[in-house]
């Protein structure tokens, strides 16, 4: 059988560009994997890890007119969005150079020995090692910050793990431009060029998760793709850890108080966090609590006025097109549920930004269980709440976040502390009088959430995110000149260390 | 349909004792997740969690003699192993209170505004927040230290999630007399007894993994019943982490200048070590590459000296007699296999220690894996090598371990560096020149190690354990009167805090 070809399809007409590739056959699966493998023990050289990140990040900006350009081909975000997102991503390969270099995520403990103990302490010096090959699933969403140069790459690398990323199929040329601009900066640094190899095809990710070599998973996409991908990673004869961020309704909370104060300010505010990216953000608020009368009128006036004004926006691809097109008919069609601007088609290939409103009492019945699950484009629902009761009632119900909001007004709002206790449990990211999208790359940031959000505990983006692909190991009274220097007496390098 | 009863069974005799509480139906181990559930608010506080444990420990210490006497009567693991067990329990639960005091396990990272950033950084504050209720399986060959008042409790408590504890079917009069006694230190610092709730029964423990409150498991046991959980909790609508040790084989290199240093020390070493507890601890030393020629032999006339002044031991049930017996038969019976000590049944109720040798060439033709699997119970298997290749080969064929050990020589050994590079993939605590049984409670630990012997990165002795049962949540942009104080401006509360 003849190898599947793989093509760069341009959105914003449904036809192919170009060839780019052929999807990976099981063998060539193998053999990419095993070519990372081999990558491994130069990938132990720290300063080589941090300055391969910095390499790849000065040969993207070198090369950003064409990074932008092919990416934009492929996913039409535009040369504005695609700009501030090749800014992110170099600068997150950066930030994990410099994760590196301070050391702190070797998470050195030391015990000296305390024969007082029970039972005795030896000499007990424990820090964190590389798990070993990551497979990367890139994102549709993010050509470049969570796709091959993206998050997941950074912080595997800066773990010291190879990767083999499986490109995704809506910008598979951005995906080979950006893989052999890595290679590059690998080779430039004295790395095999192969601690960065990337694949093609549906198949091929399944075989890379089951490949005995891969140590380890990180995942950016859809439920369904993901959840069975992490079925698959589950059962492996040696299961192995999957990081998915799978999806997320991002659940936003506006007090009465807060309607109150600035309904025009908040309905602004929502459609442009909404509508932003044609709706393509995975902390999109999708799902919004807004009290009933006049206040909440005026919110849901405004983001009516506000996306009414929006232009109707090409998606990724028609695929996804196709699935916003009919979901929003499906919840649009629920009973007891408007539209005061109708989400659907735009053009032959666009979409046009939409809000549905319902009363959040209709909620409780459990057959509108649809509206309670993310719907990807440019569409929020707004609940419209009678009581404190029905807000408690509705978010009880809700699955994992990656984020949840809460509005509040600017002065004592009693519910403020109430809300944010409730909004707490649903999300691994909570802001107050804030918008969900744009996720900083910060050391405090925390980007995942309970299931569906993500299928572990973890953050794919800011500087934790590198402790997904490490383990502790503990070396027992084993002399100096054995340790690695890390663990060494006298701390030769410098480390942050917790010394007992 | 009658509840199945619980009974105490005495090992020495094999002889019920008493009826102890009946198995538990789905309806109790619902009812039991619901009132673990119900006390998650009042552990929030950190104060009453370092109390509780406090008051645990202390409660424990004067019910001791009754603890021992108990335990000692369903496991026959003898007074003296069982006052070190307990002593070593009330220790673990006065230093999870430490480790909940002293803050740094909450994590605490805050990044402050910057609009410089790509794209810019709001106001991060970052922590880790309690998971839920935990369901803890306990082992069998610890009936305290990793039971009812085990690791797995103590640091879940620490975290602040209750707990719904199995008790293991080996020592369920002993489990219940502990989980009184938490119960009780719950009620004496004003905390809801149900922070510890204990259920009985094989399906009880299937169920509990199954619950939709249940956030996170802990487990210590076979590979046959962790993986069977493992797979529960992956399979569930809501997959949850799985922390579970599950076997291990712990090799053991000793080179050839360690061998003409020191072989009757090393063979009478390793007969302490293999022989400890009737071999019934998870770090036995269960495979130990020596070198062919006089110095290994030496260690092996040395080891059997030792192992056969061994008196025979009571295993925990008669059940891990019959498959001590049959597993030792069946690699006895295998091509190449001589036993310098018969290991099998001693008295109708015992079993004798004994040794397996066998050349280490003989391994490489794949039909002797099943000396590379664990052998529960005082045997360990001595494989002789003829150079430093043969050594290599055999290693990169074994399964994850929680330990592997190396013995080299006191000066200078060619071999150390290279032999230490291959056993740290292998494991979660690497030894030089100890024996892996007595495992400190201290902050450097590692007690976990590549699949099976643990199903995640994550350890169950020392003070990382309680990582495990938490998950980080931000709060972006949150005014300073709604933030938990351990994030607030000014660290009042003094903890261990990292900002920028």
């Amino acid at each position: 059988m003849a190898a599947e070809s793989v093509w760069s399809v341009d959105p914003r007409t449904g036809k192919p560009r170009e060839q780019v590739a052929v999807e990976a056959t099981a063998g060539e699966v193998d053999r990419a994997v095993r070519a990372a493998s081999a990558a491994r023990a130069a990938l132990a050289d720290r300063t080589a890890r941090a300055a391969l990140l910095r390499a790849a990040a000065d040969l993207l900006d070198e090369a950003g007119a064409h990074v932008i350009e092919a990416a934009d081909a492929e996913t039409a975000l535009g040369p504005v969005r695609l700009t501030g997102e090749l800014a992110r991503t170099t600068a997150q390969l950066r930030s994990f150079a410099d994760v590196v270099d301070e050391g702190s995520f070797l998470d050195v403990r030391i015990d000296l020995p305390d024969p007082t103990t029970t039972p005795p302490t030896p000499d007990l010096r424990r820090w964190k090692i590389p798990l070993g090959v990551v497979a990367v699933y890139a994102a549709s969403n993010f050509p470049l910050a969570f796709s091959v140069p993206g998050g997941d790459t950074a912080s595997a690398l800066a773990a010291g793990c190879p990767v083999v990323i499986k490109a995704h199929p809506d910008h598979p040329a951005t995906s080979e431009l950006c893989a052999s601009l890595l290679r590059r900066a690998a080779a430039k640094v004295g790395l095999p060029e192969n601690v960065v190899v990337l694949v093609h095809g549906f198949e091929a990710g399944v075989e890379l998760v089951r490949h005995p070599l891969v140590a380890a998973a990180g995942f950016t996409g859809s439920v369904r793709g993901g959840r069975a991908l992490f079925d698959a990673a589950a059962a492996r004869p040696v299961p192995i850890p999957f990081h998915g961020e799978l999806g997320s309704l991002n659940p936003v909370v506006i007090t009465g108080a807060a309607a109150d104060e600035r309904a025009a300010e908040l309905g602004a505010g929502l459609a442009g966090s909404m509508t932003l990216g044609a709706g393509q953000f995975c902390t999109k608020p999708g799902f919004v609590l807004a009290p009933r009368g006049e206040a909440g009128d005026g919110i849901v006036a405004s983001l009516t006025a506000a996306v009414s004004e929006t232009e109707p926006g090409v998606m990724l691809d028609h695929r996804m097109r196709d699935a916003f097109v009919g979901g929003v008919r499906e919840r649009a069609g629920l009973p007891g549920v408007t539209a005061p601007v109708t989400p659907g088609p735009g053009g032959d290939h666009t979409v046009s930004a939409g809000v549905l409103t319902v009363d959040a009492e209709t909620l409780v019945d459990g057959k509108h269980e649809l509206l309670l699950e993310e719907c990807f484009g440019p569409v929020t629902v707004v609940a419209r709440y009678a009581s404190r009761e029905e807000i408690s009632e509705i978010l009880s119900r809700l699955p994992g976040n990656l984020t949840a909001t809460l509005h509040i007004a600017a002065d004592d709002d009693p519910d403020a502390a109430g809300l944010l206790a409730e909004l707490t449990p649903l999300a691994g990211r909570v802001l107050v009088n804030g918008w969900p999208t744009g996720v900083a790359v910060a050391g405090a940031q925390h980007h995942g959430g309970p299931y569906p959000a993500t299928t572990s505990t973890s953050t794919s983006v800011g500087a934790t995110a590198i402790e997904r692909w490490l383990r502790p190991v503990t070396y027992q009274s084993t002399p100096q000149h054995l340790l690695p220097p890390e663990l060494r007496d006298g701390n030769p390098l410098g480390l942050p260390r917790r010394e007992s």
